[in-house]
This record gives structure tokens, sequence and C-alpha cells, in this order.
């Protein structure tokens, strides 16, 4: 797919003088951006893509910092304004945020120099940030988006008709695994396992060493889950998946105990005790089921205390909510350790947002693969979780502009 | 394992004359029970086998009609009064049922000519169900019995020490093979599946000539899952399993609508509509995914609408209810789907108590199974779902005369 290039509308150069303190700053600005990469020929700014999943967007925005006078002279009042409003924020009304945790400062990206950022919203307020759009007046340019998840697909008719966008859909699970291939190369701490899931306390976090060129298991944990053998980053298979995915455990939860959002969901989970809900094997057996290596303490029956209703008035909400994680997360790290062997891998990568500021169900997940496998299976994580398909895309837009030949230099906070 | 006799208190000819109408109508005294099977030593009644389950305790009992004059006197008071009590009611207090339209009418079995009965109540009534036996004085007798599931461990102490039984464990999936072995031969009927599960008015169930010999994978749901790769009666592996099952089904039915059965939570799940609750792939595409064939129609996240307050409010506990039982199946289906293809196998039995006067559930897995093995693996049911771990236990008991190699014939409701 060719990038096209952006039809923005020209300023005046009063404007470079209205660029607010916080982006010149640190904008050092270069005669010509042919200097800077004579390589391949760039899309104009704003360099930006999009991830409609089926919960949550996650946007991921480039902002320069070497911009040319003459950039800054011809991006105009409307995108200087957004980008100001982008990186100088990092909670965009009440549901929006910015990820400032995750940004990459610095880093050499289509051969420019600058920030990435991490943004996310829920999928339910598309269409407010599309309205949102049109209030800033961005349905006035035109300029050109690649989109990817399952609403580039739905919302092509709005990009496309309100907006006026040049509307580029790529594919998630491409863009997943290049956007995974080029993080994981570009930040040496992107992938990490523990050594010790079990201990809440200090779990021994390791960064892990990965090599996209062997092939392992991707296990992409969304709304729903998606399983996927990897080749190298341009071979693979979906070979699995389900519909017990992040999605299950949020809806869920709302339904059990009242809470609204995802982060309230896990504070509830983190503080829960699954026993009170689960039928574990020494409920049925009294002790473990030797026969088949099945000890007492393994979940028989996920809520299958549920039905008795003196066991429901003792199960708290934090319980439910405890149960309904371990629930999801036995299940997928039961579906992909069967994928594995099938496969014969020894690495599982689990990505997706589900598991962004969830310790707890790396950790569990960490623990079910270590156990089940007798420690032949490695869980790994990812610190840029759920942003794959959206670097990914960008990646795409920016025509994989190769950046990590040269040195980058990565500052992680 | 070898049988013992068992010590019944012997008791006056009178006792023959005290038999309730019911029994004595059909009881057809002969002289000496050696005629009836010379081949092995039979234990003497009560022939009943017992397996206690994670939710449902299921008991066959196999009441005799040939009973000789000398059984009769010397079965004792006690036991008649079992045995009246047993096959005259359908309906045991408000939690224990007879299934008499599974009931197996003038078989042989064991050599003796009788009725075999399948009766069930829930596991959380074991205490009660010891306090009745004590009540009705059989902790003064000391039989035999062959009892099975995780119940059988469990509830071990209780037996011997407060019912004063010979208690034999017996490991509930080698009796649920010798249970389906031995009812798919007897019962020409047992085995079916449905020709168009779709078609709610008209399914199409057709019996299925099952061979034991042809390996199959054999799917049980009780309250947890355990998938079995069988290759004949007594050559088999536990191959995979999920803790949701049956008593999640029940349990997440009675937290999200308050039901308290699970006939309630079936017929709830029978009325509702899941798309009202879970997230199709329609849902996040706008259409199909079409670059991995899911098509728009296939759940992509179970619950994936729950975390909206007004989809919450939209939704009916009907709704909840089948999205429940929907989840649950699509879960159990795809597991079994993958371990078939691991395994080369293209019949896939299930079994389990949660197939029970459950049509919808047993449609639903059929055309799931067809619709993703395209027609290639077929999903076959069983008429006494839920009962052949009981069934093997009693074949255990009665050291598995054999009763086929003569016609028998069953005369099923």
């Amino acid at each position: 797919m060719e990038a096209k290039g952006c039809n923005g509308i020209e300023h005046s150069n009063e404007i470079i003088n209205k660029l607010p303190k916080a982006l010149t700053n640190h904008v050092t600005p270069i005669v010509n951006s042919q200097q800077v990469s004579e390589k391949k020929v760039l899309p104009v700014f704003p360099w930006f893509a999009i991830d409609i999943g089926g919960t949550l967007v996650k946007l991921v925005y480039f902002e320069p910092l070497d911009l040319t006078l003459d950039e800054i002279r011809t991006e105009g009042e409307i995108l200087m304004n957004i980008r100001h409003y982008l990186v100088s924020n990092r909670a965009y009304g009440e549901d929006g945020f910015r990820d400032d945790d995750l940004e990459l400062k610095n880093i050499k990206f289509g051969g420019r120099r600058g920030n990435l950022h991490f943004i996310r919203f829920p999928t339910s307020k598309m269409p407010n940030f599309i309205d949102l759009c049109i209030m800033k007046h961005l349905h006035t340019l035109t300029f050109q988006v690649f989109a990817t998840g399952g609403g580039a697909y739905k919302f092509e008719y709005d990009a496309v008709e309100k907006l006026k966008l040049s509307w580029h859909k790529c594919d998630e699970l491409d863009t997943l695994i290049k956007g995974l291939s080029y993080l994981s190369k570009l930040n040496p701490n992107e992938c990490f396992y523990y050594e010790e899931p079990q201990n809440e306390a200090n779990p021994n976090k390791h960064p892990f060493k990965f090599d996209i060129q062997n092939p392992f298991l991707l296990v992409n944990i969304g709304s729903g889950i998606s399983i996927l053998h990897v080749e190298s980053e341009t071979s693979y298979r979906r070979i699995s998946g389900t519909s017990i995915g992040g999605g299950t455990f949020l809806g869920l939860c709302c339904l059990l105990t009242g809470c609204s959002s995802y982060d309230e969901a896990i504070q509830l989970a983190t503080a829960g005790d699954s026993t009170k809900v689960d039928k574990l094997v020494k409920d049925i057996y009294g002790g473990d089921y030797e026969r088949f290596g099945l000890p007492g303490h393994i979940v028989a029956s996920s809520f299958g205390h549920m039905n008795l209703s003196e066991k429901r008035d003792q199960a708290t909400k934090a319980d439910l909510a405890r149960s309904t994680l371990v629930t999801v997360l036995n299940n997928i790290g039961s579906i992909s350790m069967m994928c594995a062997r099938t496969e014969n891998v020894n690495r599982i990568l689990f990505s997706g947002s589900f598991l962004r500021i969830n310790d707890l169900s790396m950790r569990i997940l960490a623990f079910a693969m270590d156990y089940w496998s007798r420690g032949k299976i490695k869980a790994i994580f990812l610190e840029h979780e759920g942003y794959f398909s959206a670097v990914g895309s960008l990646r795409e837009f920016i025509r994989d502009n190769d950046d990590l030949t040269t040195t980058a230099t990565t500052t992680q906070n």
C-alpha cells in the first residue's frame, strides 16, 4: 500500500510565532527534510495511526522534534493545535488517556527524530471522537490515516464521509507482528518474563532477548483472543482463538460487581479470593485427583460454588472479580498451551490491551505456563501491551523506512 | 476388585406376606438363584452404584423381577422398604428425582432380569442423604456399595463410619467408558446425532450405530470438563479438560439471573438472545473478518457488550442465561475440535449431566462441530447422559457378568 501526500492548507509564516512554548523548546529547525532521509519519500506530517479494537481505540502519534522551518511554516494552525493538545495533556476529556509511562522519547523514526506517544480511549466513544475532530476543524483538511482493528472497517464510512480523511485499512494481525518486530528491536526492555511469578512481593522480572526469526506463539488478548503461530515478520498463521477474552472479563465484572471500568475491575480482582467462588478439585475429591495428576488446589469448575445460596452470600464483589479473572486467564493459558504443544514451540508471547496495568494477570499466566509445561514453555510479556497493531500501522504509513540499522537511542520512562 | 457377600439380617418368612402389592405383582419367584446364572458368583442384593459428582449425585439401582423365594425371605424388611420406596416414587423429598423416562425395563443384568432405575439429587444434599439412610436404619445392615466420582473419595469416611458400608471406590473415567460401552451395546437408541441441528422445529434426530473399537473423543461435561481419547473400552487417555463446564453455567446463571436450579437456568436460556450480550465479529468489523474467514455472526467477545450500561439495561435475564450457555458451549466445542484434530478422530461423543434435558445445548454443539469442521467431525449424544459412570460402577460391582452375548430386550420408555 503506497502512502499519498497530504493536502494540508498552507498558512502564513506568522504561524511559527504562535507555536506554544512547549513545542518550540525542543524543535530544532533544519533547512530541508531531505537531509533527514534520502532513502524514501516520506509522507508529510502529521504521523499517526489508529487501532480501533472491540473495546479500546489505540492511537500512536509521532511528535517530530526536528521540524524544519518550512514544515513549521506549512503545518497550519489546526494541526499545530492538535499536536499541542496531544502532547501537552495526559487525559483527554473523561475517557481518553495518554500512557506517558510508555512514551518512547527522542527516537529515530522514519528517518526523523521525535517522541512516540501512546493514547487510548474506549471504542464506544468513537462517535464522540469523530464529533471532536469536526469541532477541531479536522474535516476542513485532507490528510491520510492508517487504521487497523475491526473499527478500521466499521468506521470507514464516517472517516471518509464526515472527516474527509484518506483512510487506509491495515490488517490488525499483520500490523501486530510488524509492530512487535519493530518495538522489540528498538527497545531492549520491550520483552520480559517473570522468574518467580508466584512470588507476589518480587516476581523477579527480567528482560527477554527476543528473536522474531525463531518460531513462537503470539496470543493477542483483546476483547477476544487470537492465537498466531509466527515464523517470521512476514510469515504467520492464525491457528486458534476464543471469544472468552478481555471483553468477557470486563463485561462479567460490570454485571457481577457493578464496577464500571477496567481499572476498577482489576483493582477488585487483585483484592479477591477466587476459591470462595470456584470449585476446586479438592472440593470434589477431598484432595488430589491422583489418577490423572490433578492436584487438589486447581480449579475443577469455575464459579462452581455459586449454585448454592449460602456460598453466594459468602462471596464478595472482589472474590467474584478475581474468579472472573482466573477463569478467563486459565482458559487462555490452557488453549495457548495446547497450541504450543501442537505447533512444537516453547515461547508464548502474550500481547493485547487486556494485560495493560495488569501485573496480576501476567503473573497468573506465567505461573500457569510454567506449572503445566514443567518449565518447558516460557510466557513472555511486552511493555507496550495493546499498542503493537497501531505501531505496525504507523510503520506501514512511513513505508517501513528503516531506522534500526543505525543505533536508535531509546529512553523509555 | 472382588465383590464381598452381604451381611444382611435374616428375617422371618412372614416378611414375604408384607411385600407391597407394587412389588409382588411383577416378582416371579424361582427356586434357586443359581439357576439364573451359573457363570459367576454374583453379589447378593441390593444392587446399586453411586456416582458422586461435583454438582449431582447419580444413583443407578437394579430392581430384580426374578427374586427367588429364598431371596424374598432373606431380603429383610429394611431393604424391602427401600426397594419399594425407590421404585414407587419419582421424587424423593424436594431434591431427589428418578428419571423414569430413562428406566431400562425388563433387561437382563448380571444374569438376572429386572429394571434399571436412574436417580439423581444434588451433591450438596449428600449429608442429608446420609442422615436419611441412618433414619431408614441402613446403618444397622452391612452391605456393599460401589461408588465413583470425586465424592467417592470425599464421602468415604462418612460412608464407612456412619453407614457401616463396605465402600468400593471406582475411577470415574474408567467407569464412564465401561458404562458407555455397556449401554451403547444394550440400547440400540443410546447414541444419536442431529442431521439438521440448526432446525429448531425438526433437527432430525437419528440413532447412531456406535462402535467403541473405533477411536473417538469422549467429552464429559460435568461441573468441569474432561476430554478423553478412547481407543477401546480399556484403553484411553485424558488429553485435556477445562474448568468452564456445567458448574460454570449454573453458577453464573444463579448470580446473573437469580435463578436457583439447572432446569430454570435452561428454561431462561432457551428464551434468551445472546447477541444482546455478546459482541459479534460484525459489531467490531461492521461485517465479516474476511482475511481469516471469520463470519460476522460469530461471537468475537463473550459478554463483550456488558461493559456499557445502556447495553446492560437492554439485556434481559433470559439473554444473560443464553449468553452464559453459548459461552460455555462454544468453549467446549472449540477445545474439543482442537483435540479431535490433534488426535485425528472424526467422532466426538458428548456425555455428562449438563446435557440432560438440554436439547438446545446439544443442537448448539452439533451445529458448531458441523460448521467448524465443514461436516468432517460428527457430534454424537447419548440418551443416558450423566449416568454412565454410575452404570459402569454397577457393572464392576457385578463383575461384568456378561449379559450381552444373549439377546437383551430393551424396552425404553
